[in-house]
């Protein structure tokens, strides 16, 4: 071992003993008659130290030579410090240097290896091994590796058993589009890359397995949006012979365990909502529930008073931003502006000021008397110094772009802390999605989803309306993960793959091998899957996953480090008997 | 939960408990007056008793309709058996039925769910999730997770980091065949499966990760021999600042770790052998030394005596099977044909008997005397009844003909016990290979492994002869892993590149990232990878690794169940701006 310990370990108590530690050179001092190198490796910073007339005059000069980032191997006498530094672990000792090595020299980095550096987006991504070396960015990772094994600890105490799906499966054209993988042995045939283990899992529970997991790379071939990454990490899990609140008890334990074991923090009871409420009092399928701010609807109370904007809309529906009464001209427009935004879509946005003196201060209040408006008020339960904000439209746009606002007023009113985390689940999601480009349904979650027994005669009459016994897990706002109870019945299944207009021949094509396993005993199933990177940035309270990636691709889905994707050989290609297209 | 226990867990204290299990049909045998049901799930078999008389008629009649595979939920009490079964845990007891409800129906299965199965191999392929019901095909997947489980708690305790490496990379001509991933956003350009995460652990080391590990899916598009598949999973490791002694030690003692804790087997020490001890002593680089049988050379004592075949031979040498002297002219045939087989390639055999009565019988004692023969036995240090068998050619061929000949006697003889364990390090590889086709050196490790400090010399003046520090663990004649200690310098990089007859700017076109890597201050690094398949397989004592998969491809690269790969949408095709050769 070319160290004894490490830069993050030793102590006071530790003074008197001979080390040798092996790092990088993160600053070097020269004031002369003494010169102080701080060595980092992943485990922390300690301080040598050099002395003009102490130290062998060969050392030295080795010393004086160094820059940033160079690797060195340093010998010497763990010492006091005179002069500590509370700030880190190590900051009690130093090391009196009697052997100095450089191991290898380092270039000046392209960016400083400090925790804010200068790098841009797209320099750290090239130099990735460099960025990673900074704090941020390490302990990322190492937040990750703590989550996979606390996972793969708490899973393993509840008899679940990691089994390795395959890589190389089957292409379908349902859902999302596969990236897939020519096959030299079976020309013009290929495999595809695994959007998600679902169909194996499912396999696995009729092999009897039970209960299993896996921390597993998928895949998906979509025009990358910002944040998204073509591989991408999912824990994904099922269970036979559990019930959907056997998988909510069990995957809410997992994330308490979590929280419990990574943060030190003590997650509540989850609460639960369901699909229809989430839509009604917040606009969105995951809401941020640390504030409240939940969404009224006006209808009953605004129509037909003159105001035509209020007369001819679907919904109008508003929120209550409490204790705002007192916004400006300028921040009114401000969120007037928002709204307008593309991207959110509204026409415009009527306020309501609940003034502290009791008066009431409208957009609209040509249109309406200061009587009606207190009842405006009332439906809130706003009280003096509240400012209610109010959109009208289509439904399903208006609770959108309202859902949206609600967001962006709770970032301005700092509702959004990142240290404080509020689970939720959402429950009863709707089976299928009417596609109006292609005037067919979708799956809403997928194919395998089971409709709730309740509804079972609407999935002749009216397949829209049926709800499917789908859970999402959210937390602060972002879908942490989600699963369903799945259909394990052939005759169902064939069903389900006829309302989403595949012909028999299409379904058995593509997913024979899983309706045919179902004749062989299927037990009843249900599961889960977490977006891993996602959880990673969730319990770090950071927007972005790409940190917590260790090589993440750039938004054209290029990994600008390796420069890849890239061309490969005429040979290789007529291996594979394709030809590129000019 | 549709259970309040498993089928493995009730014992005679739960007499008298109301329980519901659930699970499938293995067996029903019905005596008219009772009825007896064997249900069966991942963790065991109980016996569920109903009696003519006794239980609902509607409940008997169901249970009458019971086939094999049927998945039941029973309720009952727990009673104490009259004829208990010794050899199931949950023997002593039976489930006296209250309930019964048929879950799902099965189809006869196409083979028995039984320990011995009447399945063929690609029967129990095609229906693979039915295979996996069978306990030998669950224990295997059971050992895997639990090996898995294990390593991680190994390499977490000495501070390795799990840190996912990406799988869409870039496709190197080097090594062996890259399967390929078409990019639709960079129409023209592929992405490449890994073969190893090998670039991308050492630009870890570089990061400053200091200990890494993954347990991780890598690709070869190969000609699949038998036992081989496309994608197979590594247990990869790499660190940081270590000298090939700190690497062995630390994987020696993983796994030591893992057949202490999985098997209940302590390992002795590791022995150590050279690369060049084991193929002058046992003909191959992974020698089984659970038994003797070591090679001896006759070159000094057979040539110029007259026997031609000996004299223009490059080595004569031989093994001693001891105890074998009365082998008959049979058996003596046997191992002749044995030897000529075209994949063994020896054109003849030698033998020499040494009698019981001390007198020597050889199939070459026309050419030498009694005297001569004693020489033979004495270099062996043969006894009366051993024999002795010995080859001569060409020494590369000869001495891989005898090590094959060597484990065939070995086997024969019962020398290779399964249950018996002998790890063995072999060390000192070479760095280089000639490959007579080309006329070029290729790697014999890889191109990132360091050449031994005491032959950098030869580098320049005669490279074939370089060792490498490169070292492999094998257990009972088994390659478990390998590794080496990297390359961490720009220059000797660009050296082995150019000696493997890479012009620089080839290298720098396809490995230009590490080696640039290595410009900004990486670390003296060094790793390994095991083969986590064949680790599975050797822990069980088994040759094949397919049953250690839970779906595996057949030999030509088929997943028969899924019917994968396939033909894939013209669409898809077009969007890849693709097209098949016909």
């Amino acid at each position: 071992m070319l160290r004894t310990n490490t830069c993050g370990e030793l102590r006071i108590e530790n003074v008197g003993k001979t080390v040798v530690l092996s790092g990088w050179v993160q600053k070097v001092r020269d004031k002369g008659g003494m010169l102080w190198i701080d060595l980092r490796d992943r485990y922390g910073i300690t301080q040598l130290i050099l002395e003009e007339g102490k130290s062998d005059a060969a050392i030295l000069s080795i010393a004086r030579g160094l820059s940033r980032e160079d690797v060195v191997s340093a010998e010497g006498a763990v010492i006091e410090r005179s002069s500590k530094n509370a700030n880190i672990p190590t900051g009690d000792i130093e090391i009196l240097v009697a052997k100095l090595t450089l191991l290898n020299k380092s270039k000046t980095p392209p960016f400083t290896i400090e925790d804010d550096t200068d790098g841009g987006d797209e320099l750290r991504m090239k130099y990735r091994y460099l960025d990673i070396r900074r704090t941020p960015v390490r302990t990322a990772l190492e937040l990750r590796h703590r989550l996979s094994i606390e996972t793969r600890k708490y899973l393993d105490s509840f008899n679940f058993l990691e089994v390795e799906t395959p890589y190389l499966i089957k292409s379908t054209p349902e859902g999302a589009r596969d990236f897939v993988v020519p096959s030299r042995m079976n020309p013009g045939e290929f495999y595809a890359l695994p959007q998600s283990p679902q169909t194996f899992k499912q396999l696995l529970m009729v092999a009897g397995i039970d209960r299993y997991y896996q921390i597993v790379k998928c895949f998906r071939d979509e025009d990358l949006r910002a944040d998204r990454q073509p591989e991408f990490t999912q824990i994904d899990c099922e269970m036979s012979f559990v019930t959907q609140e056997d998988v909510l008890q069990t995957f809410e334990g997992l994330i308490t365990h979590l929280f419990n074991k990574v943060l030190n923090v003590q997650l509540p009871t989850f609460p639960r909502m369901t699909y229809a409420d989430a839509m009604t009092y917040y606009g969105c399928d995951k809401p941020d529930i640390r504030f409240d701010m939940k969404f009224v609807e006006m209808n009953s109370i605004v129509k037909e008073k003159g105001f035509p904007v209020f007369d001819s809309a679907e919904l109008v529906v508003g929120i209550n931003a409490s204790g705002c009464s007192e916004y400006t001209r300028k921040q009114l427009d401000a969120l007037t502006d928002f709204v307008k935004k593309p991207q959110i879509g509204a026409t415009g946005l009527v306020y309501l000021k609940c003034n502290l003196d009791g008066t009431y201060k409208s957009s609209v209040d040509k249109f309406y008397s200061p009587e009606e408006l207190a009842k405006w008020a009332a439906v809130f339960g706003a009280k003096a110094g509240d400012l209610i904000l109010v959109l009208a439209g289509g439904a399903d746009k208006t609770r959108k772009a309202l859902s949206e606002l609600r967001l962006h007023l709770a970032d301005e009113l700092g509702l959004r802390d990142p240290k404080v985390f509020k689970p939720l689940w959402v429950l009863d999601f709707p089976l299928l999605e009417w596609n109006e480009d292609e005037k067919r349904f979708f799956a809403m979650h997928h194919p395998f989803t089971s409709p709730m027994e309740a509804d079972f005669a609407l999935m002749s009459s009216d397949p829209g309306k049926v709800r499917a016994n789908a859970y999402d897990m959210v937390i602060n706002g972002v879908e942490l993960g989600g699963g369903s109870v799945r259909i394990h019945n052939r005759e169902l299944q064939k069903q389900m793959f006829s309302i989403l207009g595949f012909t028999d021949e299409e379904a058995q094509n593509q997913f024979g091998f899983l309706m045919n396993a179902f004749e062989y005993g299927a037990p009843p199933h249900a599961g889960l899957a977490f977006g891993f990177d996602r959880m990673c940035a969730i319990f770090s309270g950071k927007d972005s996953i790409r940190d917590f990636i260790a090589f993440p691709k750039n938004n054209s889905g290029r990994d600008v480090m390796i420069d890849s994707p890239s061309v490969i050989d005429a040979k290789q290609l007529l291996d594979l008997s394709l030809t590129i297209n000019k």
